[in-house]
């Protein structure tokens, strides 16, 4: 233990069941939009976990049956034995590195949709599914629940035979039919698992009971269970009965993992929950209650907090997913006393928007997540360079200062150039707006190395011409000027410039974020790219005092934050803010009284006063210099753009570029594959 | 040729360049949800296209480098070698029955999201990508056109080593880089592929004439064009840039496969176009430009219409992808006189659903569509019985008229009692609402093969008591009793039923498709279910003059119909129509006077005055014979619940589980094992 006595109660060992953690860090299930689509890659992106020192790392949710089948969403399954080898790749990497390996076996019940298998919806009672979609589940009859239980015992035993240490069983987050039973909201039925809640409780009894009757003897037996709803009394409340369903079990599990439901409330957005380890308050009587070991999480970034909620008797296990793929080596990082080298979570919950759209996962933090099989990434090792050149970067955003610290991490003697005042671009400035502060991190993080590292001089204040850039003699450089927001109004809606009176005054964002405010009357933020900023500026202006008209292309405010889980809070926080909201409206015009409106589905008009209006549509790319420096033949090796120069995207895009461009560059590759594939036939 | 001598124009073997297809029945490109993800399935389900007599068979568009990447949607792809097998299981599917097979390259440019990938998006300028996410395309440069043109080519001589016989160009549907280029709209490009229609067209052109360089000596050249994208001056349109095109590329390509764009007009639904063949007027010039071959679409089910539309030199191939879909062996039901036995397309859309949802095809009318591989089921053919046993069907709606059609066909002595005085169920009543009348084939269909088999006894106005059924002394029963309509506001937003005021009439979907209508005064439809019907009820009510206010605890009118390619089209009708649309909101309780709704988002109350609430929140499935005859202990061998009554679902999947009835009655497998799987490992 080198180093750090004050977090050495972290790195205790502790039992579960028959098997033993080798510490405290606990990596709890969640998805990564790998899983049974991409087994290689989910192997390798959890023994990365293993290798950053978690002593116990999950798999996803993994659906025990067809008739909960979560398409199109990849999570595991172990259907039946043809599964049994792709999980085997996860446990033996986990294991790889003295790691427990944890399956959540799930029953998703009229949450699972069925849309593959096209299974009967199996749920507590009659009801409608979930998703939008007309599909009704129906009430599990005796047979159902036996032939259920069934399922689950089979797959603990699959479970087990492909080399699990610990096997869940699943109440949580509002979608399982353990958790579905457990609700008096949901469980109207009247035989023996509907009405008291030891009846309510009954299958989740059976279940436990028979998991450990089936892989008990070498496996742990873990529940994961939600212990309040955070709805009222409409759920399960923590000092109700969430309580009541601890005391009524609390030594069957040999594990228990409790948390708040559902998904959005659990994972919820820094943005929405600025407290790291915000589920406290509602787990903490649970050691109180049960001799077993608990583990619990909430954004637990802080080595000081959790030695604190070891101490204080809150938890047995550090409980974490998003900071554990902001940095799967969190434990390593405090075991060898690096606490300043980790990467913090921001709570932006851009990973869980991965599983959300079915494809691998990645985080703004952390570029390497997803790509640890097929592009081979590390996140703690980079190859170094076979001949430190000199590089030079232009601009310091993301994209520039991830670039820029990977260069330098590779030996290159790394110089950075930002034009304005303040390292950071779009990340720092961002993180000034309502909500947004946490951010910070992706800037923080990389200033912080940067600063350290002798090869790396940072230049702030310096605008580079291309004669500049000339003059500094340095062959290779990468262009991460940005981009800037529209102000003519083009966009999703509009093919050319709108017809715009000079009367009424046109901001954008980066007016907004250079503190350049319209003056009090309403300002119409007109939201037609969609994403997360235009409703974040309308609560920022809303929340500053000013009057605000919210018009947007799309059937609600920032349709992207459906993938964060966020929207129906942010469309909430506009309301309450005073915000007046107007969907399905595109600008067409303005004059010096406000603006002309058009019904995306009928055209009708719609005029509105206002006093200005702001734009966020697109952004336009500043590749000026680029296009200076490409006139210049001869006088440099490599000219790259990198982030929102190349492509404008979100932070975790750039930061992902950056990295990229520092990887690729000088290795050689002539991009000819861009990554390794996992085919159904024809492996490559 | 047997019979049809009336068709033999249909049956005429046509030249495409280098190949020769054996008739005039072309099945043009379409996603289907099996793709890259599915390739076994893929080739199953094309494979049967060929053996039902389509002369081309063509896979779907296929993706022809990481840049153009569409997942989570599995379209096919051709990024590297490593996709040849699984495409040539394809091509190798289709030429065993004699049939060409085709493939629809792609780039599909800023409409790629390269979310798997990460590459930069590629459009014709800089500008915002699909889809509600905040990333945006840089506009491509003179490398990236290189680079794409290199990539199109090596694409399609990977294309001729997978086995294709037709290599597609494509352009059209508003998703592809080549369409984009033409696009005055989108493409202000400077260069010489910007500015005037020639310089716009010089992509495709040059694509054309490399992909006939690369291949053309053994494979054809097809150009999918969109001639129109139904969007006025706006957009191309058929007699002015959508002609020049053809005219001068008219001789480039060996076949012209000519639509109109976007999707949602290529493939509208015929709720919104009743008309087969809708497309033929914007079609009908191209053979009066071009000498090549041309091929159209438009839902053309219509043997005649066919007939005429090669007579009056409109078409040379007969196109199709949905009428394909509902019945693969039209061709041969045409060229063997079994006109009468076609399946004809009802126009709804639930084929196009499965791509948006990323699982398997499946359709309304054919329910063995995508489970040709998997499941192994042929729309032919089905096991003859063992033993002829008499069996009892409850119930004459979709589910019921499909599983005893399929028993009769399996030689089983068939009873059917329907209690109402028409057979059809909700297929019939739904049929009657505005916009739905094709749907009424789902009947028709069926009504017409078992009113000829000899095995099949059908009554009407025969609602049978446990007592009935126990008198018929037949063992197999099968209870397709549907379901109903809740009247208590029980549904996705309230667990338990509403507070309603009886002074308020409240009326569910089954009163007004049994013709009970809310009298005169505003009807408050609440749609919570989120399906089509609500939108439907909201038009058909308005349509024959009543006041409808809609809410909904969606952001958008139904939801689902995003699926079906409608929604816009849907929301669009109901303003159009006059209806009061309130978005975002809950039913909470009902006075004589109106209705109480909340916010979903915030919880905010609103009042609304209305004569009546119309509530289409969720259904109760009619299980009561069933549980009647349960209690008749040794009365009956089998007693099988399908459709509504099994799980209430959409008319696609009462059809399909009156088949899968069907099917596994008396086959004596345990259900163990659901169907075959594609998996990446392990394979079982």
């Amino acid at each position: 233990m080198p180093g750090n006595d004050r977090y050495a109660i972290l790195f205790e060992p502790v039992q579960i069941g028959p098997v033993t953690a080798k510490n405290r860090f606990y990596q709890v299930p969640h998805c990564n939009g790998l899983g049974h689509l991409r087994p290689r890659a989910e192997a390798a992106m959890r023994g990365m976990k293993a290798a950053g020192g978690w002593a116990v790392v999950s798999t996803q949710e993994t659906e025990i049956h067809p008739s909960s089948d979560l398409s199109p969403y990849p999570e595991q399954r172990i259907w039946d034995a043809s599964d049994i080898p792709a999980l085997r790749r996860m446990t033996e990497a986990v294991h790889e590195h003295g790691a427990l390996a944890a399956i959540q076996l799930v029953h998703n019940g009229h949450h699972a949709r069925n849309h593959l298998s096209r299974a009967p919806i199996l749920g507590v009672r009659d009801m409608i599914g979930v998703a939008s979609y007309p599909r009704q589940a129906r009430a599990m009859d005796k047979a159902d629940i036996r032939a259920f239980r069934g399922w689950h015992r089979a797959a603990a035993l699959r479970a087990r035979e492909a080399g699990f240490d610990i096997v869940y069983a699943y109440a949580a987050h509002n979608m399982t039919i353990l958790q579905h039973f457990l609700s008096a909201r949901m469980n109207d039925r009247t035989d023996e698992y509907g009405g008291s809640l030891e009846n309510r409780a009954r299958l989740l009894r059976e279940v436990l009971e028979e998991t450990r009757e089936a892989v008990g003897d070498t496996c742990a037996v873990a529940l994961r269970f939600a212990v309040d709803e955070m709805m009222g009394a409409d759920g399960m409340q923590a000092h109700e009965e969430g309580r009541a369903v601890v005391e009524m079990l609390a030594g069957l599990p040999d594990l228990w993992d409790v948390n708040v439901s559902g998904w959005e409330n659990d994972s919820v957005t820094s943005r929405f929950e600025p407290q790291d380890g915000y589920q406290i308050p509602y787990i903490e009587f649970v050691k109180q209650v049960t001799t077993r070991p608990v583990v619990a999480t909430g954004r637990l970034n802080s080595p000081d907090l959790m030695v604190s909620l070891v101490r204080r008797g809150i938890v047995d296990f550090i409980g974490a997913a998003r900071p554990s793929i902001a940095d799967p080596f969190l434990p390593e990082k405090i075991r060898t006393g690096r606490i300043d080298e980790i990467r913090e979570c921001i709570g932006c919950n851009v990973c869980v928007s991965c599983d959300s759209l079915t494809v691998p996962i990645r985080c703004t933090q952390n570029p390497t997540m997803g790509e640890e099989w097929r592009r081979g990434w590390h996140p703690e090792r980079i190859a170094p360079a076979d001949e430190p050149r000199a590089v030079l970067v232009i601009g310091g955003g993301p994209a520039g200062l991830e670039c820029a610290m990977q260069l330098a991490r590779r030996g290159y003697e790394v110089t950075l150039a930002e034009a304005e005042s303040e390292l950071g671009g779009r990340a720092l400035k961002e993180s000034r707006l309502h909500g947004l502060a946490a951010w910070r991190r992706v800037v923080d993080h990389r200033l912080f190395d940067l600063r350290q590292r002798a090869n790396v001089r940072l230049f702030t204040d310096s605008r580079l011409t291309a004669a500049d850039v000339a003059e500094t003699g340095i062959a290779d450089v990468f262009l991460a000027t940005g981009a800037a927001w529209r102000r003519d109004g083009r966009g999703r809606s509009a093919m050319t410039p709108l017809d715009l009176d000079p009367a009424l005054p046109v901001f954008t964002p980066d007016d907004v974020l250079d503190g350049r405010l319209p003056a009090p009357g309403p300002v119409m933020i007109f939201d037609d790219e969609l994403g997360y900023l235009g409703g974040v500026l309308a609560e920022h202006l809303a929340v500053a005092g000013q009057r605000v008209i919210f018009v947007t292309s799309a059937a609600m405010v920032s349709p992207y934050t459906e993938l964060t889980l966020e929207q129906s809070r942010v469309q909430r926080a506009l309301i309450e803010a005073g915000v007046e909201i107007v969907t399905g409206h595109r600008l067409v015009s303005t004059s010096g009284q406000g603006a002309l409106l058009h019904c995306v589905h009928s055209g009708r008009e719609r005029h509105m006063a206002c006093g200005a209006v702001l734009m966020v549509t697109e952004r336009l790319r500043d590749v000026t210099l680029h296009e200076e420096l490409q006139t210049m033949a001869g006088r440099f090796r490599t000219l790259t753009l990198i982030g929102d120069a190349a492509a404008p995207g979100l932070i975790a895009d750039a930061v992902w570029d950056g990295h990229r461009a520092a990887r690729e560059f000088d290795a050689g590759d002539g991009g000819g594959s861009f990554f390794r594939r996992e085919l159904v036939l024809g492996e490559g």
